[in-house]
This record gives structure tokens, sequence and C-alpha cells, in this order.
């Protein structure tokens, strides 16, 4: 008998060599390796380019990371683990990656809908001035939180004020986050101008850095109407130095394309390369009006960029050119903006809405195909913010940041086709379990980490706030 | 003590009479008039025009109808209800009207996603002359009920083969329906030709009408490509006849209107009209590419226009002018499309989809606010299929078409405005009960007329014999 218990560190080669000498016939009696976490799934899905589903599959995690793919059958004898995610009637996949949030902001969801964007302003950033504080910044990014775990989004890129606080609610919930610090050049709720963002922004990436590998301190530089090219660049030079990426918006609507225009005589991605900005890890949410030139320039700079359909559907901005950057090679991840401008954090419906909007732009159902989608929400949104080697798909080695999907909703009868359920009919509901870094933030749909009773009841207390706010208006 | 008992014909004048005096101090000790049903709601939204949202409603139910509707510690001051739907942290408000559909679809859902038209028709067709019979239709639309009930729809207005078990199905499953016969001009699942299938719909129309309220049979003549004008002029003939309405594709794609223009040297609905086809009850879906003029014969002519959002993107049919119908004063219903071009019956999410597709159609955000949007799923709907009257408002003397719909999901939070959460946010499974005619349908998302498990079992039956052929191609 061999006893291969004590051999944690070999875990993968070890399962490699089990699984050869399965195939060619020969068994042994084993005392089976303790792992962490098993996750079966009727369906898996590794989302690695190429792969096919496993049916009846398993993943193997330990460590918070992944040890193992494949049958059920084979790591169910491979393995003893301390606790089980049992799969049937589930999917087993990648977390979703929401490329584009602004978390907090759950707190505004559906303020001012329908308004135009002047008037929307004039009732958004008097309310943020007035109310959004720290304390607002815990509970609506804790109410984000429970929202995007019980939805399956286990990464988010997040762009708000308070960072700190941001961090301390990903840190304790358990999800993995890109926590942008706002940089902006006006009274915002955590400064008073661009220099004072930028102090606060050095601050927070030089106490969060290397602190945990779920929380990722980047800066959020706002825009080029908010900042002017000299802060643009002071921004850049800081992310340098602290050697750390950004996050901003970028030619997100045709006001700011005029804007730039006006300003610096050069549309918005040009002038950004024209100034050094794009010499560096960057993620550009929106990015609805590029020209051909300046999609060229996104691929070259190895651009990350965050399509946000129903933001840029709901907000009148336009229909981003997603076929032609991605025919340019351009890195594209989704995202769902902020829930004021959405008014959920739904990846699902950002997904079905992702190609439907291409599609009848140009006028061909075949364009993004479910399978392109599900990527775009999984390993090419890995790709798109930096951590392609890190999360997106599974595969050994990767964090076991991970979701199950129910298919016992009856919009799943009846299976032709899983890929294309799960991008043209799956909701925030269908998804039951949600681990991130191997540990469980959601079993059978109830939420393990965040006291839901707590913050719905401190969310009201802070929507009655505003409402307030609103009468007095 | 004034007995009220027997004045079950009076119901709604005594209740009147006694708000009345209630409000000028004068209580009496009354015995309770027995009722059917009291349905209760934290909010509850008539959708009458200009009603306002009552907090702490109820809409007392009774042989069917609506008999009341009021602030709940009125109501159940004056009733005593055989049955009681609670109302906490619950909305009360018509059921959804689902203008366009064909149920039985369902058993299609997903078989050939992200085609061209005429690819996705090469798999669709034969599929159906293969598979569809009325074993078929029985189980796909069991299984469309169920989605359309757990979903909150209570009327659809459906187009499919073999409409006797269409309406089978909705007799027993309590839904109300319009059933469209189909007329087409080629050998069908029920049919050989156009004069058979005239036949067999004037066989349905002559089983079914008068039957019951919650089946409408009508005629459903495909189309001008499938359907020559003689045909469809047989068609309105047949109609009149029978004192009946018909549902239609009407002026959905480029394709039929470069069809229309090469074989009638003329666009579809002058086409139509200049054979008086629009001369009689209209439903017209898609209506994708009409032109001004053909606006403004849409408001003469009365037709009911249903807007089909997910399926017209999903196609890449194109956008309807809903705005400029709407401004012409045209009747506007939404309607899912079948699930195979949507892929779900989700009025929900055709609703935020109708919206977000004008707006950005239209680059203002300021089009289709979420109000109209809620209307175009029930009064309006109901005005655009002929049921002003009947559906579409909880109004004294209506049927009892009712939904709750639970606030207590987490995309709920914070509550600034119902209705722009019911569009923007809502899901089907926030519905929670569903009621047709009185009848509860669905209680505490348990669906009590359908056996589930059973058109489970048989839709996978089917599905896999529709795998089998489709593998053989």
């Amino acid at each position: 008998m061999i006893c291969l218990k004590r051999l944690k560190k070999f875990k993968f080669s070890a399962f490699l060599g089990l699984v050869i000498l399965s195939q060619i016939g020969i068994t042994f009696a084993l005392e089976k390796i303790p792992i962490d976490l098993l996750i079966k799934g009727d369906y898996l899905l590794t989302m690695v380019e190429g792969d096919k589903i496993i049916r009846s599959g398993a993943v193997a995690v330990d460590d918070g990371k992944i040890l193992a793919i494949g049958k059920n059958e084979v790591l169910s004898q491979l393995y003893i683990a301390e606790d089980t995610l049992e799969g049937g009637n589930r999917v087993v996949m990648p977390g979703l990656i929401n490329g584009h949030s602004h978390a907090a902001m759950t707190l505004f969801r559906g303020v001012a809908d329908d308004y135009p964007l002047f008037e929307w302003l004039s009732i958004l950033f008097p309310a943020e001035v007035n109310h959004v504080d720290s304390n607002f910044v815990r509970v609506g990014t804790e109410l984000a939180c429970w929202e995007m775990i019980r939805g399956g989004t286990t990464t988010f890129v997040d762009m708000y004020y308070f960072p700190d606080t941001i961090a301390e609610v990903v840190k304790n919930c358990g999800l993995r986050a890109l926590i942008s610090a706002t940089i902006i050049d006006q009274r915002s709720p955590d400064a008073v101008d661009a220099a004072d963002s930028l102090k606060n922004a050095r601050a927070f990436v030089e106490k969060w850095q290397g602190i945990s590998d779920r929380i990722i301190p980047i800066l959020g530089p706002h825009s080029n109407y908010t900042l002017n090219s000299a802060q643009l660049k002071q921004t850049r030079s800081l992310a340098n130095e602290l050697g750390v990426g950004l996050s901003i918006h970028m030619a997100e609507s045709p006001y700011e394309k005029k804007y730039a225009l006006e300003n610096y005589k050069s549309s918005s991605v040009l002038m950004y390369n024209s100034i050094g900005f794009l010499d560096g890890d960057t993620i550009a949410a929106h990015m609805v009006v590029p020209s051909q030139e300046e999609i060229r320039l996104l691929r070259e700079k190895k651009i990350g960029v965050i399509y946000n359909p129903t933001s840029n559907m709901k907000t009148a901005a336009g229909v981003a050119p997603i076929v032609e950057m991605l025919e340019a090679g351009v890195k594209i991840g989704l995202g769902t903006d902020g829930a004021a401008s959405n008014n959920d954090l739904d990846m699902w419906e950002e997904m079905r809405l992702a190609t439907l909007l291409q599609k009848v732009k140009h006028m061909n159902p075949e364009v993004l195909p479910a399978s392109k989608i599900l990527a775009m929400a999984t390993r090419e949104g890995a790709k798109a913010i930096g951590l392609s080697k890190e999360i997106g798909t599974l595969e050994a080695g990767r964090w076991a940041d991970i979701i199950q999907v129910s298919t016992g909703d009856v919009h799943f009868f009846p299976m032709y086709d899983l890929i294309s359920h799960l991008v043209y009919v799956s909701d925030e509901q269908d998804v039951t379990s949600v681990v991130v870094a191997g540990k469980i933030l959601m079993r059978d749909r109830r939420l393990l980490t965040l006291d839901t009773s707590r913050i719905r009841k401190e969310a009201e207390t802070i929507s009655n706030e505003i409402k307030l706010g609103l009468k007095s208006r």
C-alpha cells in the first residue's frame, strides 16, 4: 500500500501519476489524499479555450487553490475532502468577473432613473456630497457584495470613495477585488481636489499592497473631464512608482469625445497616449466612442477594455465597437457599472445584453455567440484586468474562485446547449454556491460571510436619510 | 346590527356606502361580507392611469372578479375571505400580458442559437416537421405555462399548431389566452396548405368560441411571405364571419420589407391595408420596419402592435419605432416571442430591454420611462390585444388576474421607487403568487395547477428525440 498522506506538496503530480496508472489498468489500494474541498457538478466548465464540458466532474481544492480537475469518480477515489459541495443538477464553473463597478452606489439604486444626464448628475452629485461618508461606503459595499456573491461574481473592479473601507469590506466578506482609489479634481466625499485625492490614493495603496491576494489596491483616475492632463500624468507616475495599475472611464460617451476635442484638441485615447498615460497597466471602462486608429492603439498598449452594455444603453451613451475591438485583438471584459445606472449588479443579464446589443447593431445574429460572451465574463475578463494567470478558468494552480449554478429551474428545460442557456436564460437566482480562494462564501443560496439582516437595516436607515434629502430639493 | 351577508349582488355598492359612512365617523357592528379571496400587499399598484401606489393595500375577489380595492385595514373589516394571500414585503399588481408567443417552442429552447436566419430555419423547420405533433404541443405548452405562471404572466397571445391542444392546456392550467390557429400555405405539422389550415382554424374557433372567458380562439395567419394576398383576404373574411380577431407577424424585418416590395410592390402595412386586411381586430407582432405613413395607418385602423425587443435583437431584425408609434397614438403591448428566439418567456426582462433598447436608439435616457413600460406589460398590453375592459388594471368589475411580487430580494434594496425597481431589476423568480380569474395558480412560489415533475420528464423525452434528429443532420 502506498501512503500518500504526507505528500501534500506533491498532490498534483501524484494525481497525474495515478490517473496515468489507472488509465493503463493498474489500480492501487490507496490511502486517500486529504484536501480542503471537493466541488462536484453534473456539468463542469473549465472555460479553458477548447475544453469540452466534463459531465459528472469535480474540482479538488486545497490551500485556496485548484489542485485537480476531472471526472468525479476519479477525484472521489483519490481525495478525501474535509468539505464537499454536491453537484446534482449543478454546473461548476469559474466565478464571474465584474470588470467595472461603483459598489457602494447600490445605496443610490433607482434614485434618479429615466432622467437626462445633467438632471441625473444634479441629483446624484449633491446626494453624494451630503451622504457619502465611510459608513455609507461600508454599508453600500456590503450590500453590493451580498448581491454579487448571490449572483456568482467572485472578482470585481471597484472605483469609489473611502477605498480603505471598501478594502475592509472585501477582506471580511471574502470576495476578490481590484480597488481603485478615486482621483478627481473636485470636492469629493473624501478629498478636496486632485492633489488631495492623489495623496489619499498613495496612502491607500501603501497600506494594502501585499496584504492579501484577494485585495489589489490600484489607482482610479476618474476621467479626462474631471482631471487635466498634468493630473493624469501625475496619476500614471504615481501608479508606476508604486508598481500598481489603474482603472479609468475612457471614451465613454459622445459628450466625453466632444469635451476631449474641445479641451485637448484630440479624441480621448489619442490624448491619453500622447501624455504617456497608456504606458502601464490600464483598465479602461466603457470605450464606447474610440476610432479605428484608437482601437489599434488599445491593442498595442495592451489596454484592458470593460464593456458595460446595460449602463451604455440606460445612460444612452451609445453602442461600443466590441466586434471591431475583438477583431483588432483588444482584451475585453464585462462590467455592470454602478447600480445607479444599471440598476443591479447582475452579470448574467450583462452577458445577455452584451451579445443582443451587438447583434442588433450589426444586424447579424451570428456576432458574439454565447461561448464568446461566457468567456468575456470569465477568462477574457481576467485578461482584461491583468489576472490572466490567477483566475478566470478552472486549472490546477489557479485560485479556487468557483461557482455552482443550478440547472433545476424551468427556464433551463429542456437542455440542448448548456452555454447557450447560461448566457440567454440564467438569472442571479440560479447561482447556488460561491467559493473564493477555496472559501465558501455562499452555500446552497445561504450567505456565510455577510450578516444580511444587519446590512438591510443599515441600508434602510441611510436610504431614509437620502429620501429626506431628495424631498427637500 | 345590519346583516349584509345575503347582499352578494350589492357587495360593491355596500362597500362604497360603508367607506363613506366610516369616513364621516359612523361605525357599525357589521357581519362581514363573505368573499372568495383577499389579496394583500405592502404595495398595491392598480395600474389605472394616474393612480398612486396604495401602501398596505388589498384586493377583494369574488366569483373570479375584483370586488373592491383599498386599504387592507378597511377591506379586512368589511370582508371575510375564504382564502387570503398575505402581503408582507409584497407588491400586488395586475398580471403581466405576453402579447406574442409560440408557447410550445419552449421545447426548442436554445436548439439553434447564434445562427444566421436561414441556417436557423434549416434547423427549426425540419425539426418542426419531424417532431411537432399534438403531444409535443401539449408538453411544450405546459412547460411554457409553467414558466409563464412562475414569472407572473397571466394572459398570453399564442400562435402555434394544434390549437385544440393549446386550448386544453390553457383550460387545465388556469391561465388566460388568446389562441391563434396558425394559417400558413405550406406543409405544417397540422395541415397541408392554406386551405387546409383555414378549414382547421374554422373548426377550432367554432369548437372553443364562448366556452370560457379565459380561452379566446382567434385566427393566426402567419405572414405575407407564407400566405398570398388571396389567402390573407380569405383569412380576414373568415375572422369577420366568425366574429373573432387575428394575430399575425407584420413588418417584422428588413427581409419581410424587401419581400413585400418585390412581391406586392408595396411595403407590408400598406399592402395589408390595400386588401382590406386591416378592417377588423388585429394584433400585429414585431412591427420593426413600418414607415411614417404606415404608422398613421396603424393608429387609424386601431391595430394592436406587440413589441418584442429580445427577439428583435437576437434575430437581428432591427429596432422597432416604438417612440414614434406611441407618439402617433398606436396601441402597443409587449411580447417575448417563442423561446427559440429569446430564449425564455420572461416579461420582466422584456420590460427592461424594451426601454434600454429605445434609450440607446434615440441616444436619450428619458424615452420610455419605467412607468410607461410597466403599463405596456399590463394596461396598454390589454388594449393592444382587445381586452381593455376585462384585464390589465385592478378595478372593480374586472377579472381578478393578479400577481404578488416579493420585494425581499437584495436587488430591491434600498427602495426609492417601486416602479423603477419592478422594471429595472425584477426577475421572474421574484413573483410569489399568481391568480387568474380569482383562482390561485401559484401560491408562495408553489405551482398548484401543473404537475411540474411530469412535465419535466415528458419534455426530456421529447428533447432527447430532437437531439437524435439534430445529430443525424
